[in-house]
């Protein structure tokens, strides 16, 4: 499957992709490299559109040039005519070096998060003169603002997870109880594949009743039961991009506990989303959503962050936290996501994705959040 | 969620988990370090048990410590009661250099390969007078011999497998002949998660007809048809280890050419399996498979190596293929995977999953290879 190194296609890049690595140039120049090596797979994605794996990109001003192996030759055809290919037989490291050849490039950017003491020590053995430099979060901080293409596929991935979803709670508190937390998560799963998702964006936490006061919960062999909340964190995989969602249902009476904490929770939730414009820091958005909490007397149970960045990893920056020191731009999409854990009874976290447009912030997911419509 | 920086328990390693640790400290001190940072998680669970992440095992002769954060404590102390844990607040290499304090580790280990750029240079920073050595495979060449305990669990990873795809061969041809590759995917991935997977060990293969000729095809929209022949690669992920098989089958009259090449398969794999024993080269295996198809007149389209270790990983040493120079010991589970691949008309591979033992290779999945018996 391993084919002779050779450039097989070089196109002039137009397109959304070759406007995102005009954007990356700029940042490169600002940091005064002549040319960056990523490695991220989201990153080279979003700077090429490939799909494949196992692939590095090398970017400079005016060209681009993706390495893989012979496994990839036909998807790089396919989803990135108009960039320079490379399709490497011997190790990575090599054929990165043979790509650079001829070009001027006398200091090349990385990312010393995203690469490898291994590969940084193989690939400075075949530099000649040219030096390594490390250069952070180029590709990160430009995927922060999404385009219109990337909020279409976005919207797209919510859809099919809130799809999915509400096929589960119509099967009602019948088609739930007696199930176990593993099945019912398994079920949901093959539901978003059903409705068109690539996967998951992450394992689905789904915790019946005192489970739910456990924010990392693993699906086990617990069995719903009638009169008990479910808390379930679940998100499709559509196109490169993830949804993440939260919402509890109720197979039966609400618990009264429970209903006291939910009703606190959807209004941290509203003081969050409402605080979110451009230019406002996202520790402000943060604190707006944990107030209404700490009022109600329950700031100990509320042991995390209020929301992420989400577009094509389902943590990505900025965080929406106490520690954050990043300021909206229109164009984010965060999750806005406060809980209220209580052990040994239960736990309420609602979870919508939201974007930060120029007027304010605009719910992308619009499931009810009403208590009384998440009774089954 | 982030607590205070402390040990919070300390009781000596015994079982298997100290038995592993213990095996990896006498290759350290053949390596001339003192300990060494553990950094990928499925080396870090093989030799802790633990099941959680972001997670890194500092150890040493006769000590080992886990550094988290506060999300998983409870994690660790169901998991790994027997080892040392510190739950940080900060940075990670401030929590690992905090732990080193006081130890006599004047040489700290890591691996290349799995430790960025980032994390070495903020730990050189922390290390004091301490120096950072380059070691290479000592967890991942441990993990290769497997003990009953980890065959025990690939056993069941293998069994959950098969049922599912029992289970989805038993609709007959009815219940596949219409149905999209995506949704016949989805099912055998739902059917596994019921049958008590917790994932998948991949993202399934699931090729209908000429798709079956890209041995790493994505399931799409093709509806698959009477008398065509779908070739399925498939595994569970279960207690932390993964299977991997693959199988053909047909929806009705099998065309004589698959006809044909589904008999060189069969045999090329009991021509690779019958290689099989303790002492015998990689490459030799796939040598004996790979003749039965040359002499068919189908090298050219066996474009793959015959097989990969499994375990942990659904991809990990040793690898069977042509440049392979490791020989196979008991205990080591490969599988033993040949192909021929017709673009335009299809293609077969039929995967096992197939143990080393002292006499000589033992399957460990027991699918049908028979083609009749493929017959939806």
């Amino acid at each position: 499957m391993i084919r002779q190194a050779k450039a097989v296609r070089k196109v002039a890049g137009k397109g959304v992709h070759a406007a995102r690595r005009g954007r990356a140039v700029r940042k490169l120049r600002a940091a005064k490299v002549d040319a960056m090596l990523v490695t991220k797979p989201v990153d080279v994605g979003y700077l090429t559109g490939f799909t494949g794996q196992d692939s590095s990109l090398l970017v400079g001003s005016g060209w681009a040039c993706l390495v893989t192996d012979g496994r990839f030759t036909e998807q790089v055809a396919k989803d990135c005519p108009d960039i320079e290919c490379c399709v490497r037989t011997g190790p990575m490291e090599a054929a990165l070096a043979g790509v650079l050849k001829g070009r001027r490039v006398r200091k090349l950017g990385f990312d010393p998060k995203h690469v490898t003491v291994k590969l940084r020590n193989d690939l400075a053995g075949k530099l000649g003169g040219r030096k390594l430099v490390e250069v952070s979060e180029v590709v990160s901080s430009l995927r922060q603002a999404k385009d219109d293409g990337e909020l279409r596929i976005m919207r797209r991935a919510i859809r099919i997870a809130e799809k999915a979803f509400k096929e589960l709670c119509g099967l009602g508190p019948k088609g739930w109880v007696g199930r176990t937390e593993r099945d019912l998560a398994a079920e949901l799963g093959y539901r978003m594949r059903q409705a068109g998702a690539d996967g998951l964006s992450f394992p689905t936490i789904l915790a019946a009743g005192a489970h739910g006061s456990m924010p990392h919960y693993s699906p086990g062999s617990a069995r719903v039961k009638a009169g008990q909340a479910v808390l379930i964190d679940w998100g499709a995989r559509a196109g490169g991009y993830c949804s993440d969602l939260t919402r509890v249902v109720f197979t039966g009476t609400i618990p009264a506990k429970l209903r006291e904490i939910y009703e606190v929770v959807r209004l941290a939730q509203e003081a969050g989303i409402a605080a979110i414009r451009p230019g406002v820091g996202c520790k402000a958005v943060d604190k707006a959503a944990r107030e209404v909490i700490v009022k109600a007397g329950y700031g100990g149970q509320f042991g995390h962050g209020l929301g992420h960045g989400l577009g094509r990893e389902v943590h990505e920056a900025p965080g929406l936290g106490k520690l954050s020191t990043v300021r909206l731009k229109s164009g984010m999409v965060v999750t806005v996501e406060p809980g209220i854990y209580l052990p040994g009874i239960g736990g309420v976290r609602i979870e919508d994705d939201v974007l930060v447009t120029a007027g304010s912030a605009r719910r992308l997911s619009g499931l009810p959040r009403d208590i009384d419509a998440m009774r089954l």
